[in-house]
């Protein structure tokens, strides 16, 4: 076959889906060690590396190690959370605040990942029927940065308890740039074994199988072959 | 250092390094040859693998082998298309209708990726200041996507240029699921060496020096480490 020539070894390939697998929402596991700055400039080189509708690359960082502007921060996170612990009530609520939801401090590195919607001008090609690809193709930028910050055995933890009018002021955006990802970063002691919130009974893995349907909405695959890949066990490696 | 049981060997780390600057947009190098239900299914699982808020898993997956299915799918996106084109004049114009800008019949296999907004109910853990953000984790889900496929040798294109309400139609969505992705999948004959838009002079890539900021907007790094690294032709592996 043709395709040959970009063979991954099996090593390649597992390393590809280990930081699928092994990737988690950090919390509470930082270690304060520095991220050396060839490290973080691989970070950084692997998400301006996403896909971006029209080429666009509509993505800023800032790097935030600041303690005060973290600080400003973390007491938006605070009083965003309040408000959210409000939704739940008894034991829901109970265990929501007992939920660690942000490393904003204890991380050595705080990242925001921006979308400047103007980048480009007026006409993006590909941009024209949605409007919001500029953001969509900022978080396949994120996504690129948390695998290769697990291939680096640093963690990553999105904070999306923020109001996005707030952190714009906080770190000084202009109107067109939308702050889309604040990122705590570090180097962690343990990578958990599933997500926090499985573990934690807050909500479980939906079943893959019962997501997928069959050339239009909730025709079911049937008794195909891909009926019976999704029901075994994964084999990922 | 504690976090060693998690390292990574060379070779695995060189495998997401190079899934993620290997990666491209697919739109012409489709070979007709069938993905086997063995390796759709590992996709779909790395899909089903990235983060989400509050753990809500908000994405379907609707595989679409059906010619009718995409040949309304691609009745749509000429129309589109033309309209698009409109938006740019002389020799810009020229170029814009040189590209080719899906693959939705020379593929052997189209998805759509799907966000429903409803799952989870109406509180979601994290979502309570920023409601997007299941569009954001349906995003995550995409690029895990894009990117075991490029580790198994098979090419994605993403075709932003559809109206999605059209194409909810298309594909009977209810009124609560959003078509955010619709992809075409296929081994291809090569990846190409850089991005198709930048090798055929529509857009350059960005230095990405010029994107990071520090501590806030438009702060730059200075005479810093981390602007020495970024400065550096990329090391990637």
């Amino acid at each position: 076959m043709t395709h040959s020539n970009y063979h991954f070894s099996d090593a390649e390939r597992r390393g590809l889906y280990r930081a699928i697998y092994e990737r988690r929402d950090v919390r509470s596991q930082f270690l304060p060690d520095a991220i050396p700055p060839e490290v973080l400039a691989r970070l950084l080189n692997a998400a301006h590396h996403a896909p971006s509708v029209g080429f666009m690359q509509p993505w800023d960082f800032i790097v935030i190690e600041s303690r005060s502007v973290r600080e400003t921060v973390l007491a938006l996170f605070e009083q965003e959370n309040q408000k959210a612990a409000e939704q739940f009530e008894g034991e829901r609520h109970e265990r929501y605040c007992s939920l660690k939801l942000q490393g904003i401090m204890e991380s050595p590195l705080n990242l925001c990942i921006t979308c400047d919607r103007s980048r480009g001008g007026p006409h993006v090609l590909g941009r024209n029927s949605i409007i919001e690809t500029d953001l969509f193709s900022t978080c396949l930028a994120v996504q690129n940065l948390w695998l290769a910050a697990r291939a680096e055995g640093i963690g990553v933890g999105w904070v999306s308890i923020l109001d996005q009018e707030q952190l714009r002021t906080a770190l000084n955006l202009p109107e067109h740039v939308y702050p889309l990802a604040y990122l705590c970063l570090g180097y962690v002691s343990e990578f958990l074994g599933q997500p926090e919130l499985q573990a934690k009974g807050w909500r479980s893995r939906l079943p893959l199988n019962e997501l997928v349907h069959s050339d239009s909405w909730g025709q079911p695959l049937g008794d195909s072959p891909l009926e019976a890949a999704l029901s075994e066990p994964q084999e990922r490696l």
